[in-house]
């Protein structure tokens, strides 16, 4: 049996303004001629198939066609769940015809104990969840934690489940200690999201989507296959592409074989004229680019001159004033910071930006009227 | 044979700010009880499932929840094709997975020389498309009218018909002569949108969605089957429901038969004080109403009196000031107005409001802007 397990797919996703969709397309094409190589018995794909919960017509297409050729051309089944950006309803819609063709789509917590079974192995469905939406379903108010509901949910699932098959788990969740990326939304703000690699030892095998790097977790059995393609500049450097797992009676082994993207991130430092001047070591002047250059405060719109030459340049910070900011802010004590700092922190964490004078006047002027309001009641 | 024609469902309809949800899944749910009793052999639905190109995902499961039922379930094939409010990339989500099932969305002018063979039926589909995607399609700039593009459409469809069959035409259109609603938004602006009724000569029978009264047209071949419910006050005397076709060799009879909704559209016309004081003749106290009443301009508020005794109160007129508006307007002279009167004309139309002197102004200063912009070019 061989199973490609691949997640984080964040078809639709704009970066900087840019949208992806030609990358994203270019890259589904080459996986697609990759599997007609590989022939595998079923395709994995572990959340985050849009970036957005609303996604446009392009992305719904590019999802279709690449879905249709896998699956009704080429007769690959699929086993697909729900990440935190998709929308459950709206990837869900259509399941029941698909199942019929063994293209599995699930989104909901109640199928968890119902396993897909393709050959020899069961695969279990975890997709992703709140931690209200887990307390709501198991009607446990205990659950405050996401290791407290995957704890659950598991328990669950094993109570029926058959150890004379090789087991596999696929989720969307963060597993402690796991390599982080900046284009990956946090689950929920304010609580820890990650969960303990001790978590899922009735599994042969766990296949997650979510952290974008694959090779988050060193591990035989937790597996991250990593995002489709690099979708922040903090995964400038990370290889992408898709995991190989073969299972030969109950053995496992597995692989990652990384795609060519069309274009690649890269973060380029130096100085401002060195650029100009294409003195610069730069890998592709048509790959997407974050510049952090010096001494560029005397020139009037640098961004200009950069993209006629490089004209994918999507970022450039002026490295004479940059801060170290921490890439991420889980130790950050939540409850002592003020509304405004929370917002800010929020909004810059989302977007790479900081908010104008203007939106943080609107959002003081916001947060007085529901304050105000409150106080009413 | 026997065929259930339906068609404009316009799930996700709000009418003046009141969502129909809750009366569509009401309806919805008493026409599966019908087919549970009219085991037909085939459905169509003849356009316009949604009310917009972008439906809520309430709007959405209520469709798939829907069609579900009466095709894997009840296993009834359904022929359904794409009216001039739905997306034609998002209704068609999933089809190639549908069709195994005898689920046919056919939303594309390229299939329609392909008919959808049941029974000894023949069901070819013609989507709503505007007169320049059809011009496009088959690459003829002399395809300037509605009646041209339907034309050549026939013409392209009829070259391989076979006539040993019963051809049946699935269309969205306006025939000339039918009897319009305010609920039905006009297929294009400033150019006749209706087709005559010879159009159709091949064809048994011709299944159209559309208009939305169900005896829009007095003919043997092309019925309406009108819409699914009272969707606008100018529908509030009609009956909805669905159409009977049977087809006894090559001998067709047609039945319509109603269902009751939840709630009717009423217009109510008479005094102020005599509504307040239950004198109006009103069928049912929790039918939506259109109260156009005379003698209220002492009174501050009616529209909040008037709901406290009929909850569902959507519209008030004060009948002392009524001028008579025509229903449509196809016969002005769109090209001798300017363009502020186009604008306002069409907002009228698409909302029953008129622009406040504050919109009016800002498309005032976006129309200089445009224009200005082009003097430059």
């Amino acid at each position: 049996m061989k199973i490609i397990h691949t997640a984080d797919w964040h078809l639709g996703r704009i970066l900087n303004g840019k949208s992806l969709l030609e990358d994203q397309s270019h890259i589904l094409n080459q996986f697609i001629d990759k599997m007609n190589d590989e022939k595998p018995d079923v395709i994995v794909i572990a959340g985050d198939l849009y970036d957005t919960s609303y996604p446009n017509k392009a992305a719904i297409q590019l999802l279709e066609n690449t879905i249709n050729t896998l699956n009704l051309e080429m007769n690959i089944p699929l086993v697909i769940i729900s990440g935190n950006h998709d929308s459950k309803e709206r990837l869900n819609y259509g399941s029941k015809w698909f199942e019929k063709s063994q293209l599995y789509i699930r989104t909901s917590l109640e199928d968890m104990c119902y396993p897909i079974s393709i050959g020899n192995i069961d695969f279990y469905t975890l997709p992703f969840s709140t931690v209200n939406e887990t307390s709501y379903f198991f009607n446990d108010k205990t659950i405050e934690t996401h290791q407290q509901a995957v704890n659950k949910s598991i328990e669950f699932i094993t109570q029926n489940i058959n150890e004379n098959k090789v087991n596999m788990l696929v989720g969307h969740l963060t597993v402690q200690g796991g390599i982080r990326s900046e284009s990956e939304r946090a689950l929920t703000i304010g609580t820890v999201e990650s969960v303990a690699e001790n978590s899922f030892q009735q599994f042969d095998a766990v296949l997650l989507g979510h952290l974008h790097h694959p090779f988050s977790i060193n591990s035989n059995v937790i597996h991250y296959s990593g995002s489709l393609l690099q979708y922040s500049f903090s995964e400038a450097t990370q290889p992408k592409g898709y995991r190989v797992i073969e299972v030969i009676d109950h053995k496992l082994k597995n692989k990652f074989k990384p795609l060519t993207p069309l274009r690649q991130l890269e973060v380029i430092e130096g100085d401002y004229e060195d650029a100009i001047q294409e003195k610069l070591d730069i890998k592709d002047k048509n790959n997407y680019l974050h510049f952090k250059l010096k001494h560029m405060s005397h020139v009037s719109d640098p961004m200009m001159h950069l993209k006629q030459i490089y004209p994918n340049t999507l970022s450039l910070t002026n490295s004479s004033f940059e801060f170290n900011t921490p890439l991420h802010h889980e130790n950050i004590e939540i409850q002592k910071l003020d509304d405004k700092t929370i917002i800010n922190k929020f909004f810059e964490n989302m977007t790479d930006e900081t908010l104008t004078s203007i939106q943080n006047n609107k959002i003081g002027k916001v947060l007085n009227h529901l304050l105000e309001g409150d106080q009413t009641k």
